[in-house]
């Protein structure tokens, strides 16, 4: 191939695996990369999770990285996560460089707790790494009845609005809410027009990126995901999304004492997680059945000519669940392929293989 | 002159006014429109502060619409405002219809009260109206060492991703943080690309608004502003900006028992308010420190090529008020004209006059 061979040609072939047997193996990972086997566990649960919601930017793509962290020190498989300071429904943790996502297992579990005490959990932590798919938490806050908040810094991959330089995070939130259905209303987004590992996806498919996401070094829209990832990411919305990853980084690294703003260059970073506790202000069942008539209303009106419907945050992503429970997870091959060499690597028995 | 008559061609003239003699001009007016006195010095204080910093969108170019509601039974001049149920943090606040910027002021000052007591303090609000712009009530929140939060749910004016009836509303929302400088980063946005209102400050200028923000009836990109009136706002970012409505209304509306979703149509409007007491988590001063780590960090990094400069949220807004404070407010002719005349018409002595 010459080196005018355009990503377009190089696209990797789809398999579909079983979640239980990606679970398995990812999860053999962690253990063998020195976590307790619940938090190993939970680790292969949560990242499969993304997968099976169609979010495999945040998905078992990211277990070589997190296992490389692991095992090179600059995450800690044990951690000592603690409580450093508390005040009715407000906590601040301290991750001890654990995975982001048991430390965001540990702080949303307290905001509900708090939540169901006080009205309103408020858990900010500090030292912690990445935590993967925020929905993932803000669904276990819908879960206990409440209303779901969490955002983490990470990523600095945007330019201040007039700016040129990548000082500012590409932070997202996520809000969830339960509902009368058999799913919650669970919104998971970058302040960025699109998160920064949606590039890493495209160009393990071997796709291009819609223009508008990225700049390259010279500051140039680009489609080419390598080119931007060594150029900046974009703001959603121009000033809005710069103002919005700014004020979660307040909320996060600034609030708890974490690192923040170009700060993040280095390692770790910082969460805050919400949990508003929903009978403190209307009966669970009746908040249930107002969210199915707000549901109704948007499904129930005029679709966009050639529109494939109206869905409501978290909605797709519930379905390819229950979908791909059923039939498997299409994944991008060189993925699969990278966890089971890594997997023979660590000595594990378990390979993920291709369902019929 | 002709019916091919372009808006730029009929562009009215502006005139500066004193920032005292509005605010005692659209105090008396809303005393006439049956309000306490304390409570109508409060609306003219609260409609000019944003005059002051550049929102003309949300001050007192409403006033007539404001009164209009006050003489006529919509909105209650002399409300009820009382807490329908609480615990620990969380209360949920009925309006009584009263105008939203008391009842935010309200709300605020007990989410500040409840967040010193138990650490964040949420306050749901049903049976309010127009707020005016939320980062008045969250600057209260930062004044009093807090993160402040605030949103309302607005103005059914944009479709849903994949839709094509106007069944969300533009839910902006707003979060402040004290620094160490003499300003809050304040960010106040609308979940659209622009808030509704700003067509509104269109049309009263004679302005052209810029494409990608509303559609006109036949759901055609427009630029002209009573077209966008009547036609559909564009949501920020598409399916986020549509994401972010949805849950801001959850967060509103379906949370407090108040009006939600299509429902919005018919009067009354919800908020929610919160802050968070920062001291909880880490000292105030070291926060403020921090915070002014962040805003030399993001100022003094390097500018794109014309850039007028990196600016924090709201800190444009604050820079203006200091200068307008001073030199006093550029006012579109015809706003102050129309409140001059409701002076007249109301029997007030008070007159808006321009400044030499």
């Amino acid at each position: 191939m010459g080196s005018d061979t355009t990503a377009s040609e190089a696209r990797p072939r789809t398999i579909t695996v079983a979640a239980d047997n990606l679970r398995e193996v990812v999860a053999d990972l962690f253990a063998r990369a020195g976590m307790p086997e619940e938090d190993a566990a939970f680790m292969g649960a949560c990242l499969v999770d993304a997968d099976l919601r169609g979010v495999h930017s945040h998905g078992t793509r990211y277990t070589p990285d997190y296992v490389r962290s692991l095992r090179g020190g600059a995450w800690n498989p044990r951690p000592a996560i603690r409580v450093v300071r508390e005040k009715g429904g407000n906590v601040l943790l301290d991750g001890d460089r654990g995975a982001g996502h048991l430390i965001g297992r540990r702080a949303m579990g307290l905001a509900i707790e708090r939540a169901g005490d006080f009205g309103t959990g408020t858990v900010a932590v500090r030292n912690s790494t990445h935590c993967g798919a925020m929905a993932f938490f803000t669904q276990l806050a819908a879960d206990a009845g409440c209303i779901g908040f969490a955002t983490t810094n990470a990523g600095v991959r945007m330019v201040p609005h007039g700016g040129a330089e990548p000082v500012v995070a590409l932070n997202p939130l996520s809000w969830a809410a339960p509902t009368d259905r058999g799913w919650a209303v669970d919104l998971d987004m970058a302040t960025s027009v699109a998160a920064g590992s949606k590039l890493m996806v495209a160009k393990e498919r071997g796709e291009r990126i819609p223009f508008g996401w990225a700049l390259d070094e010279q500051g140039r829209p680009t489609d080419d995901p390598d080119a931007g990832m060594r150029g900046v990411m974009l703001p959603l919305g121009g000033p809005k999304g710069y103002g919005l990853a700014v004020c979660l980084d307040i909320l996060t690294g600034v609030l708890s004492g974490g690192r923040f703003g170009a700060g993040l260059g280095g390692p770790g970073t910082a969460q805050t997680y919400q949990a508003l506790d929903i009978a403190t202000f209307i009966p669970l069942d009746e908040f249930r059945a107002r969210m199915g008539e707000l549901i109704d209303q948007l499904k129930g009106s005029r679709p966009a000519p050639g529109s494939p419907g109206i869905f409501l945050p978290g909605e797709i992503e519930h379905n390819l669940k229950v979908e791909r429970l059923r039939a498997g997870i299409p994944m991008t091959a060189p993925v699969i392929e990278r966890i089971n060499e890594l997997a023979r690597e660590l000595g594990s028995g378990g390979q993920i293989v291709a369902v019929a």
